[in-house]
């Protein structure tokens, strides 16, 4: 059973009342609790040795990213951050210069997101170190939005660069928080996510949220530098385009908006954000599945990968 | 570095603004969101496999715990839970059936306190399970009740029965969430904390907050009968009143209030709570330190036990 099974398994029967108007299964819980005109955002992400970050990680980095990670969902409802605690799984014998740093790492993002981090825990963790990070912040009343509202036509765009993230990018990423917050106050988002399953991942969250299907242009999508490097150097690598489609922890943002927004959304973007690529990648359609046209045709791409061509 | 040494060295370079009325060093964090009249509570807490629940502990009762700790936090606070997310580290080849179940327990007191599952993180931990809680919750915004209020010559009460919890309370409690409550309505609470680290250890939290000293008197200290049982079994036992004292995870009461509340306090308890003891354990001092009376005088309790007799 994968985390996606179990948790379809676990949303069903959690205790749920009436403050909560956006639950299990976007990026963030909402929650109503009487703020005028505003809706209470609420989201925990944590990082463990091994996994997120290795033993040799620099410190810094991994308080940034700890924080960051939980930025960027902030950042795919178009949110306003609050506050944040912080739990910090230790061995018995820490070393205290190891904690001092990933709390720099913290603070560092912290103070350019201005985001006060308001207390949190230090638990005893024998076996691996681990950072949980939860994070309270608001949205207006009258912008929610979700992984659910791409409509049939909508124009799909991602801003940045995709794959390859684990060669530095995963550790050192800025959430699109303002860049967000810009997009909902000047266009009507249907639907926002931020990368950090990979492109296709995350766009089948859309998809599957949304009940509907995708057809991506194979020579738009945003391919990075780091993953046609990490091409170039093994032959076991993925090949870039592939690395764009599946790599993880990109955290950029992957929207949907009316395709009468496309031309607008990218003439603002580019005056606004100069120095952070976007791309149309795309249309959602009715027909579900995502797919991917280049010069040879249309193929679906399924969980494994490539499945089988289409008609195109 | 213990832990509270690291937490005194890292929260003077904690990022902060003008939204955190009450930030680290309480039992729960307080913020101003605008809400008209109250306040939010924001809290975390983990549980870890080897330290808070064992391999074979009872999956349900793991889950239980996990929440009923942040719970009692915001008991500590006399406030209202709201929601709660759950994060749930586990290994890579995890059992369903062990998850199900610890989410079963979760649910059974989100269901009893009426607390919202609103989502929440599922992610790998190759070496140790550990389930991390945010929880968030409101106060009255003239009703902040802190560790840091206890004046001398106030009366210190603790509910409940102290010790040995090891022997199954630390799985099974139940967190005093109407009780303070009930207490805040009727009582001007001066100071209040759960007892997580113990009767002494968190006597001293808020000894330490209030810049004051209790006495305590021995024979008031209501010791479980888990605590004697576990003191009659094996000869390295600690002495009931010393686990009484010092034993962690009884997950009861411990506030202070104006000597001329203390009947008040004990008769209306009485009859709203007739299941649940309250004792009057003492009275705070001027004098610094905590200090416990008994036939042969006043000792000074430290850190490490009683250290010395005083002046009676």
């Amino acid at each position: 059973m994968n985390e996606f099974e179990l948790i379809a398994k676990l949303v069903p029967n959690l205790h749920k009342n009436s403050a909560i108007i956006q639950g299990p299964g976007d990026d963030c819980a909402t929650i109503d609790l009487g703020i005028p005109g505003k809706l209470l955002l609420f989201k925990t992400d944590a990082v463990v040795e091994g996994v997120h970050f290795m033993p040799d990680t620099d410190p810094v980095k991994i308080g940034r990213k700890a924080l960051g990670r939980a930025l960027s969902d902030i950042a795919a409802m178009a949110g306003d951050p609050t506050a944040c605690l912080v739990t910090i799984g230790l061995p018995k014998h820490f070393d205290p210069e190891f904690v001092f740093a990933v709390y720099r790492g913290i603070n560092s993002i912290a103070q350019e997101f201005n985001v006060p981090v308001a207390g949190g825990e230090t638990t005893t963790s024998p076996k691996e170190i681990f950072i949980s990070i939860s994070l309270v912040g608001t949205i207006p009343r009258d912008r929610q939005i979700s992984r659910a509202g791409a409509k049939r036509g909508d124009a799909i765009f991602v801003t940045g660069e995709l794959g390859g993230s684990i060669s530095g990018k995963h550790l050192d990423f800025t959430p699109r928080l303002g860049e967000a917050r810009w997009l909902a106050e000047h266009f009507t988002i249907h639907a926002m996510i931020d990368l950090s399953d990979g492109l296709a991942g995350d766009l089948r969250h859309i998809l599957h949220a949304s009940k509907a299907g995708a057809e991506i242009l194979s020579s738009a999508i945003p391919i990075s530098r780091a993953a046609k490097q990490q091409a170039g150097g093994e032959s076991s690598a993925k090949p870039p385009l592939l690395a764009a489609l599946t790599d993880g922890e990109d955290f950029e943002l992957l929207f949907c908006l009316s395709p009468h927004d496309a031309v607008p959304v990218l003439d603002g973007w580019k005056k606004n954000f100069p120095d952070i690529k976007i791309k149309c990648i795309g249309k959602i359609t009715r027909e579900p599945g995502l797919r991917i046209r280049d010069k040879e045709g249309i193929r679906e791409f399924g969980l494994h990968g490539y499945t089988h061509f289409a008609k195109s």
